[in-house]
């Protein structure tokens, strides 16, 4: 069997989240790590090479995962790689989407690649069952929970505070909302009755940490919407206790059928590694992006836009007999 | 706009149910409900015509919803009505649905029609999300459980007992079962161990309740292999608290990454009414098929062939910038 060649540009967490999910699918080979870092720094087994040498790699790439953020480098990088390859991104700028789309789009189709585009799970896999159970319960509401996880950005945030020396966030869906919606009572929620934000935050020595705490309560668009709590602790504790970078959430659907039967769709990740589990469905997605391309489709794509059985090893007919 | 005009065959619990989900859909109109009953029978506010009056029915209906039973009715009616019409059913037989789905193709195949079997939620949605998760997590395992809910095979099983008025039989998901498969733990399950069973019963007067106890208990492939409860009630009881088809389930896989990092994936349906919300899963794939038949798609399907977009009446465009 030829196996499926994967390239990966960017090194940081989820370039090797993707890197180790390619190791568990054995239809497919890392055919190598683009870094704009020095290659002699990046700690894989995989053959590493500076970014500029993707130039050099057509025809030797099937699919290149692209694990750069989404501020700055993914609007540049993926309308830019789609014209050599093949790409899948993770672009979650959701208002920026279309944009992002269109650029994309543009860039594939003059070049006859595809790029599957805002992949993981939020965009991704919760956008996917968001879609899934509105055209099924078109008569309903759909509610997103995030959490309990760490928001890379709210902790960003902390830190950029006087003061603070480290900073993790942790947002944190609320219980009692969760039940209300389950229940489908079609609740109407503010910010605040859905999730709760708690904050881990190392403090410099000698630092006023009510002042800290007061910062960081009233800062507008990441917390001052919502009840947060804040705990002072040490760098030793931070270390030990806060290393990992678990999330999830839920997407929840509840409508009305017949006569007032009420029906639930609730989709639920509970994750010990975000960027893990986000590689992991780019990767599966780079499966579906190679046959797709194998098919001469081109093209900016969504997980919307893929058929679930391109995503398997199995053949169709495999999925029929053993898993439908 | 022109609506999707739909047909419905059979009018049991599952075909009232997709009448009412079609009027849930402004895209959508109902064509006909056609019976093997007397026409004058069916309590319908849609057109009834006879089964017979399909044949002239040939550009009148955009897709043929099939109503029927997997048992009996299915396998002869779907690869039969595929050579008239495109076609949605829910057969449900696991084992037989290679040869159906190679029956339905066909027919499908050869009269340029879409055939999209197997739809609902198990098979259907269940099947969709199992795909899904193990194409993402290749290294884990899955589980589903079903219920709280009623099985309608069991509970005629009972019936089918001399003495036995009536009855309705629940399956019931072991919560400690469901907790250690969320943990992770990866554990190996009995059938005991996942479900229970409890059965609601009225006896005819003066049957032999012990005896009927006795013989649900030990019933091959239906109870023997279970921890069955048994509760002999009233006519009146029954009509009162268990008239409803309740039912849903989880399908849940964990899956390891990385340097063992456990990731959790959880798909739960909690369902009023099973017929209603199957109908409507029905209901959303009918427009996925008049959509892929309109670009000239023919043949059979399942709902891992198809887009998740097709299902909304939303377009990819508003998809895009809305919901994903």
């Amino acid at each position: 069997m030829e196996k499926i060649r994967i390239g990966i540009l960017g090194y940081g967490n989820l370039g090797r989240g993707v890197e180790a999910a390619v190791l568990q699918n054995p239809d497919m080979e890392l055919a190598g790590v683009f870094t704009r870092r020095n290659p002699g720094d990046i700690a894989s087994n995989a053959a590493v090479y500076a970014a500029d040498q993707l130039a050099k790699m057509e025809g030797k790439l099937d699919v290149l995962i692209l694990c750069g953020g989404s501020a700055t480098d993914l609007p540049i990088q993926s309308p830019q790689m789609a014209k050599q390859f093949h790409i899948v991104d993770s672009y979650d700028n959701h208002s920026q989407i279309p944009a992002h789309f269109d650029a994309c789009d543009k860039s594939a189709k003059e070049t006859g690649h595809i790029a599957l585009i805002s992949t993981g799970w939020d965009p991704g896999m919760f956008s996917l069952q968001r879609v899934l159970a509105e055209s099924i319960l078109p008569q309903g509401s759909s509610y997103t929970f995030w959490g309990k996880g760490v928001s890379q950005g709210h902790s960003d945030a902390i830190r950029r505070i006087a003061g603070v020396a480290d900073a993790r966030q942790y947002t944190v869906p609320v219980e009692a909302a969760l039940e209300r919606v389950r229940s489908g009572e079609n609740p109407e929620l503010t910010t605040r009755e859905k999730h709760t934000r708690e904050c881990f935050v190392v403090a410099q020595p000698g630092a006023d940490t009510a002042r800290i705490e007061q910062e960081i309560k009233t800062m507008p668009g990441y917390f001052a919407d919502y009840d947060t709590t804040v705990h002072f602790i040490s760098q030793e504790e931070m270390d030990r206790e806060h290393r990992q970078l678990p999330h999830g959430g839920h997407v929840i659907r509840t409508g009305i059928t017949g006569d007032g039967h009420i029906q639930r769709v609730e989709y639920t990740l509970g994750l010990d590694s975000n960027p893990e589990f986000t590689a992991s469905v780019l990767v599966a997605y780079a499966r579906a992006v190679y046959r797709l391309a194998q098919e001469g489709m081109t093209g900016a794509k969504t997980v919307l836009d893929i058929p679930p059985a391109y995503l398997s090893p199995k053949t169709p007919a495999e999925l029929r007999a053993t898993i439908l």
